[in-house]
């Protein structure tokens, strides 16, 4: 048993079996993964890894046990699950789950389970990997505790996260578990922590804005998540990258074509790509034009093609940028009332309710392209496009 | 000059002319007044004052003159309105506005300002207390500043309330400053800082059934606010009750009616009414009774009489507490965007939109009466009301 | 089990057994007893009380038999000892133990404990109102994490106090309790723990001239002092007093001789006395006069009434202030090295060591006196003292 | 002017001038340099860089020129020297100070300020550069509030190396601003300050066995150190392993020699060297072998070379590790009496003084080798030294 020292959680309290864990190369690698990848470039604390994050979740883990009043062994399987559970995360975190659709780091964090070394280690412990692995994927008796709509995961990322920006959360993870409960094996909101989860929902509404989707975020994302494109279509296998830490893969780009060279560069160097336009889901409906561009990847690759070719630009230079529109999971939380009936969160709150409709505000997207050529693709945009919608943005040249 | 050291703000530079107005009988006095009048029964915490606030006020106005580079003399005028813009607060703060509907505490700030030693201390100082005074009803040039939508009263008692009851809220008002903006003498948000209005409405919205109308502090308000009119029915005078602070209130209490001394002493013990009946304006549509109960304080009076006299209880011993619905003022705060348009805060935010809807959650009211009587109580109630829509509470009894 | 919030622990559960005690008017009661005496008068926000720093005693005796793996039978005693330790103290805390010197509040606890309804409701809950007694004592098995020279009390009072007047201190009871451990029932630190005693005491070493002896908080104590022995002087019987909470103590001054009309009133406005002259013990040394003016309550009386005659002021309004002189005994606390021997922590510490020596410059008296009568009062003192070593303090007028 | 977020000062203002310095090369490799060194590897929030610290500092002087009503002219120049204070760093900040004594960062930093395009920036924004690396180095009108016993620079890094460690500290800047003052252009102490330089001397004091003197950090360092002189014998040029940041160093050492790879790694996965000794510079007196390795380096280096060739490892497997022993600069800090009279703060303050002499417990040296060695180095050191004096330590392994 060692006491760690943690800026959220101040003392966490790791037993011997966890300490192993730790010891591996595969969780020590952790300590070189951003946990908010690009968010740095914007945020000058935010340099916080998935390794806190691990210990974070370790920690609520082990107090979520202690407030459901879990078994030693269903606790232990718990925190093992939540301090593994972002081990197969790729370089810069999320980021690199955009480089080939649909590759999710939870079933990597799955496959390490079952086949690294950790999967010894978890034996000699006196724990099932097999048990561990489907509470990874939320599956399994206490699964909701550690990857549900609620789940101690995004408790510590959240304040964690806001920590490190310098922003101001009024999340409170202690209060939170205070007011969870299991029923049938689900990790459920007593009534009286309506409030307490409304809470949380509205902070990581306010996050999206301030940065999971700030555009200078974002710029430095695409142009990340291209460069690594790059190296794929210059022989490097997929799981090879995967496999780095975010300083490895910089090296790995500035030993790449022109292109990733360049990349890596002006990431070290804060010189990103910056708005050509920014547009938002919402106010795109109606615009055939932008419509097909937001749904329809190949458009956006045409559309960059063409934006690139008419301001003299080479492949790469001009990103279209449309990320996922932000998707607060939490909402689907359920809530146990005192009446003893289950019903969905957002039936019990009219704030969470109307959360869902607000969130497509922030959906947003993006053309990116570097400062000395925005004037050129600007204007290539409004040629292109329907010339009523898309307008040069006042943001031009702020980035 | 001299620093005083806060919680909140931490080190408060106070000139040598509001030093001498600290030092006024009327501003001391603020030292025994609850910000949070009853809050501090379920809080244990927020025993914390309007002197704190007032000086909390008086920082942020400074902060706001030096954001918005206003001369000196403008600068000076705004701090002495915020530092004084509670003067005229009566025993528990907005309690004792319950006690005669329509008497506002502004009104005796603007009193204080213009008719006690206040006014000569402005004058000796270089300042106006007529301007002064204006400033403290939001009018004039920089009105909104103080007490407008968007202020920086409540940028200092949304922070200083949650800080003390314990609660974390997102509020960041050196944020909030630098988004502000004048534009006619107006106060307006910029467009980037349209996330920090949205986390300060939030934060407001969420304190409403935390704090402000936690069923607890409702039952030991409406005791006080009756034993307060009991003593007006008693001989004292309005005037003199309201300036005293709240150990005198509750000393006059105490040398009172029989009634007025068991109330004073329930809270000093607290042995606070209980629940007999919880409901929100929002499920009370469509039923007629209700309605007329929540509209009209004749129906309260008379319902109050008819439960009292069914359980035998004594006069005051049941209280139909209906407060104002909640009314997050400030959705009325004005946005100015980039392209130099001003335009509401609710058509620039869904969410800010939303939330005047999901406000309708909080609006609660109450029946409320001793524990030992709650069943007596109940069973008038129901029989009383029309019986498909009063159901004795769940909460019952837990109060 | 009910979740109460608090400023420090944030959410603190307190077992129904525990919310029994609580809902006692002798509990109760210390909401209305300020922590830190008239500290409020130099940091606003220093309105906590008794109550909360009960409640954050309970929580980290909980804490603390948890780390220490009590049974839970000792565990709830420590756990009664922690919430009552300080039930007995009277209006504005360690003030009323100068009323009458030897008179401490450990003692009205444990009578309290033994002879109030405080008994009834223990042994109810099965626990044995002797033992808990018994370590409000610091004795017994477990006393000395209650009461001793690192406690529980001690790291909730620090931080709170810290917490409430705005100061930043480097204490971590949380870190501190993981690195205590019992031997033969002492509560002893571990070797790896003394630089977090160091810090422990450090913190409460620069609390003495920031709170505990600023001289305006001395002001005001002597003040309140002088006016409750005119009480007992006047009829009032000790006994009568100590029960009072702050408020109904001022009441009482109030309703008392013209002295302690004045003393209530100077308070509630900030009146106080101001220094008419500042020693510190270390410098008295060698000086035959203000050697024996430290010593001897006698020769302080002697000096009062000396200078009270030449500036021509009443009785009270010349006050020689002589606390006792600032004890760190943190520093008797043992340490337990990593051989198994046990050492004094000041043999462990040349840091501890030092603050012993160091301490001594915290150790000061003054004079006080209105301000309008400082000049006379430092004439006659200086006339009076040998006048090589009173000189008018520097900060006259200042204070 | 931009608003940059920060985890401590939460929004700093930065002007554009700023933001162009800012927007270097030279200023962005900042964002690559850990603040702590090595100390991630004890506390894994211990990220941050010089690049936040950078910022910090800047704001800090930015409030200290207002506190000290300086000019705008000197403001900027004190701002610029605050915010380049560090650029000229090199890999793991001070650890690489270590590689070529005598080699100090700030002189790097002037170097820059003089001869990189931060020269040309300088001048177009209407500074002396020849100024700026003047307050770099402590000198000319202001120097000391840059680079004194009590400056921006510390006031910033040990707050913000406290919050990223999760350690708590006393330190207040703001309080610290506000009772400084210039003196003929030195940077001084009021007397009533003399508590508060008490909590920042305390706070770097307890820094020492903490952070900057953890002995897992020192065994790190001293691994980095012992590769960064292999790349040196190995064909590297000083100055192109200084301008690195601490990726690249990494990347140097994995491409260099077989120790330098087996260095790299075992940092990357935290197989550091264990402690086979623990010594301290007091309890060292009067042992004539430890003492002359204490002085001696060339000793130190015979010590290695012995114990490593009884343990059959390389050279570089065992390390004699002795840093410069503990130094609070701070205590030549000077007060200003309220009499005028400026006197140093050790006479002034008791505590300072004996800081002092218990800093001497802090000055720890130690001898590292890898753990499966451990038993072997140990033997080998016992025969070597006095008997009596070197046992093997108690922490033996558990490192």
């Amino acid at each position: 048993m060692q006491s760690l020292r943690d800026s959220i959680h101040r003392n966490i309290l790791v037993e011997d079996w966890a300490l192993d864990l730790l010891d591996t190369r595969e969780m020590q690698r952790l300590r070189r993964i951003r946990q908010l990848g690009t968010a740095f470039l914007v945020y000058p604390g935010a340099n916080h890894t998935r390794f806190e994050h691990a210990l974070g979740a370790y920690k609520l883990a082990g107090d979520a046990a202690r407030a459901l009043a879990l078994s030693p062994d269903d606790a232990r399987h718990l925190q093992a699950a939540a301090l593994l559970h972002d081990v197969g995360h790729g370089p810069f975190s999320h980021l690199f789950e955009e480089v080939v659709p649909g590759q999710k780091h939870e079933e990597f964090s799955v496959d390490l389970v079952q086949w690294s070394g950790l999967n010894d280690l978890l034996k000699r412990a006196g724990l099932e990997p097999k048990r561990v692995a489907s509470l990874l994927r939320g599956k399994g008796e206490h699964g909701s505790v550690v990857s549900g709509d609620i789940d101690v995961d995004r408790m510590d990322y959240l304040v964690r996260d806001a920590h490190y920006t310098g922003l101001r959360v009024s999340v409170d993870p202690e209060r939170l578990l205070s007011v969870m409960t299991l029923r049938d094996g689900e990790f459920l909101v007593r009534e009286e922590g309506v409030t307490a989860c409304e809470s949380l929902l509205v902070a990581r509404f306010l996050m999206y804005p301030s940065v999971y989707f700030h555009h200078t975020c974002r710029a430095g994302e695409s142009m990340l998540v291209r460069a690594a494109q790059d190296l794929l279509e210059n022989g490097y296998h997929y799981d090879s990258l995967r496999v780095m830490d975010d300083t490895e893969f910089l090296s790995a780009l500035k030993q790449g074509s022109r292109y990733a060279r360049d990349v890596a560069e002006r990431i070290d160097d804060r010189r990103l790509f910056k708005r050509a336009f920014e547009g938002t889901h919402r106010r795109v409906q109606g615009d055939a034009f932008l419509e097909s561009v937001v749904r329809d990847p190949a458009e956006r690759a045409k559309l960059e093609k063409e934006l690139a070719d008419a301001a003299g630009l080479n492949d790469g230079y001009v990103l279209v940028d449309v990320p996922a529109p932000p998707l607060v999971r939490e909402v689907g939380a359920k809530v146990l009332g005192k009446d003893d009936r289950i019903l969905p969160l957002r039936e019990a709150s009219t704030l969470v309710r109307t959360l869902v409709a607000a969130q497509m505000d922030h959906g947003k997207f993006w053309v990116f392209a570097p400062k000395e050529s925005l004037p050129a693709v600007t204007r290539a945009l409004e040629r292109i496009a329907s010339p009523q919608k898309v307008k040069p943005t006042p943001h031009m040249g702020a980035g």
